[in-house]
């Protein structure tokens, strides 16, 4: 016997029955919602040219980027110095949006434009494992490509409602902000543009460090005392008050164009008009990714910390590929905080009714166990055939933990299932 | 603009929306009959340690292992004469089967026993491309692990003959061996230990190169030439014979033992029983994998070469990883074997009747737009809605492509849907 480590490598998992039961069952439930605004399902490979990876699109996710050796003769381990990029060509994907733009781009004659795209599958990032975060972990991303006007943001957002909805997830909450505003806000209380994602990047702490920690944090980062005052007094004012988002937006400075504002009416008057979801104009949302250019979004389930989706518009990033200026957007789901939040809430999927044990005996045939089994198959039962144990309470007590309700012995003549109490 | 390419990397696919509808769908009909015979659904990472990846149970995949390159402080590239396993800790799975042995003794005492298992994904094999072989492809597997009679080969077969049959793929063929009934025929006709898998290797080719080019191939590898002429001529015999399988089985040599005899007899006549599928008892059937202990299987479909699907047992694997012995028993469909079958059969999944495009112009209030989809969403229909173009002809040509059947206006008040011609 070699002495081999069973366990899953570090911050990677093994998944149980139960816990894929449910996984399947919340990915068809998203699937279905994101089909039904007219999204399409697509795949691409997990695997990708490492130049893909590292183009920048990805931002800190590419430093957390699982590398490939190359193999055969195009590895060369003979030269000194070698560099990480000499001996590697492929990368493992790390979001699902860097590759649609390749596909988009590769596949477009195909496709049809406007194109709204759904994209289910596994993603890695080498993070220091934590509670709660994999290495390899499920995103599921609908973005549509080609569409300039809000129509864009009004499907994505209303997909993914339905589908939160759909999960039995009903008390949740959107945030809304516009890349513009922050930009216009950041200007006009005096920033220049090659500090705005730092200030950005500190801003975007405020729900976790709070006001005081921000200021601190960019008082040290060397940022002007009297303007970071102005700026976080600003914003966190209008967090705090009362007003109502028209209020909100028309108490923004002049230099956030009057038709940004508009446009960010539109989409929560339209919104707000066709679901019952909580919305909120958030002037502290900023979402990671440096590619937005239009309207953020995030969702938070009330009583758990974090977003459980988000999105927003990034008009510029397929141009990297095309001389054409795709304007695109896109939202997210959280897959794994979702199925932290259905376990914690300990919503049950729709229990099988139709489970049943089918208990043989050492000296049972072969023949008769399929004959029998097949028989409550063709019933429309799930059928799982056990030999039966000494102890069968025990053994029936476990195959209920499982999903099995019912059970019969197979030299019942007439397979009369009986519950498992 | 940065020249950055755009096709996905070699041998792997991008995999249209069409596409991924029948993939989603034949991968639904696969996983819903194996569920049916008891089996459960589990998923292990795609990642795992390359101790695991190299451990000898790959065979030959073990050769086409994609490697990842360490990470951080662990990878040391200033060091003079590295070698691969010094600058890497992880591989891609290269098969299913092996994770599962890992996974089965990692999570035992959670699990029933003896435990049934589906599982479906990606593996990964660096081989040279080929027409219909990609880098990146999807396995789907069940196994019985800890089940030593043969009621796990039949719940295998049940399972799989089900899965392929409600494909509607029905003319397929059972091939069946036993690598005991092998051993015992090379040891019947003088060969030593240290040649069966030379010589089986060889064998494997019969329906590739035939009679001639398997006696050619044995000659050269040095083997002599009267032994290897009685051993294939007494194979392909049987072959050609029209014996029953009873027949063929009881002119095996004395030293196959009666028991291994009546074990494949009472798999193939149970099967049969319950089956209409055409079953051929085939001892030139081999079964790459050196696993195999057991009965072996593969299936055929009428009119295709290759197998679509194959399995055996291989009692041996898991004590690699703990004391105790576990008897397995596993099967494997070829899913992008099948894909390529069911898109040269041309068969259709069911059309969706309720696929409908709702057709906006420039001046459609946003709120109108998603009022209206929102209503034909609620009558149960798919809705995909674009803005009305010059050639509404072709738009909707494009768009029947993809599914869609219907399609309305949004300033029809009754939101009448109309056949797209």
């Amino acid at each position: 016997m070699i002495t081999i480590k069973v366990t899953p490598t570090k911050g990677m998992r093994d998944l149980l029955p139960q816990e894929v039961l449910i996984r399947d069952h919340a990915m068809n439930v998203i699937l279905k919602n994101f089909n039904k605004w007219g999204f399409q399902h697509i795949e691409t490979p997990c695997v990708e040219d490492i130049s893909l990876l590292t183009n920048g699109d990805g931002g800190e996710n590419e430093k957390m980027l699982y590398k490939i050796l190359k193999r055969g003769n195009k590895l060369d381990l003979l030269k000194t110095n070698l560099s990480e990029k000499e001996i590697t060509d492929l990368g493992l994907r790390f979001d699902l949006t860097v590759p649609l733009s390749r596909f988009f781009v590769n596949n477009k004659s195909k496709l049809i434009y406007p194109f709204k795209s759904i994209q289910i599958g596994p993603v890695w990032r080498a993070e220091r494992p934590q509670k709660g975060r994999y290495r390899q972990f499920i995103q599921c991303d609908i973005d549509i490509i080609g569409e300039k006007s809000n129509i864009a943001e009004i499907l994505l957002l209303s997909a993914i409602t339905d589908a939160l909805l759909d999960l039995g997830l009903n008390n949740f909450v959107l945030h809304i902000n516009d890349r513009r505003i922050l930009i216009g806000l950041a200007e006009y209380f005096g920033f220049k543009e090659d500090e705005y994602t730092s200030l950005f990047i500190t801003l975007d702490k405020l729900d976790k460090i709070g006001k005081s920690g921000v200021l601190n944090e960019l008082e040290n980062k060397g940022f002007d005392h009297l303007k970071i005052n102005r700026f976080i007094n600003f914003i966190t004012e209008l967090i705090d008050s009362n007003l109502t988002y028209q209020e909100s937006l028309s108490s923004l400075p002049n230099n956030v164009n009057e038709s940004v504002i508009e446009s960010l009416e539109e989409i929560i008057q339209t919104y707000e008009a066709n679901f019952n979801t909580k919305v909120i104009l958030d002037f502290s949302l900023i979402r990671g990714m440096s590619y937005y250019t239009g309207p953020i979004f995030e969702i938070e389930v009330e009583g758990f910390r974090g977003s459980v989706a988000g999105g927003g518009r990034y008009d510029g990033m397929i141009s990297k590929f095309t001389n054409e200026n795709e304007p695109s957007c896109g939202f997210s789901i959280g897959f794994e905080r979702i199925l932290t939040i259905l376990q914690d809430k300990d919503l049950k999927i729709k229990e099988d009714d139709d489970k049943v044990v089918l208990l043989y005996t050492e000296s049972t045939p072969l023949p008769t166990i399929l004959k029998k089994a097949r028989e409550l198959i063709n019933q429309g039962k799930i059928v799982s055939t056990y030999s039966e144990r000494k102890n069968l309470k025990y053994q029936l007590d476990q195959l209920k933990k499982e999903g099995y309700n019912f059970f019969c012995f197979v030299e019942d003549e007439d397979l009369k299932i009986k519950p498992i109490n």
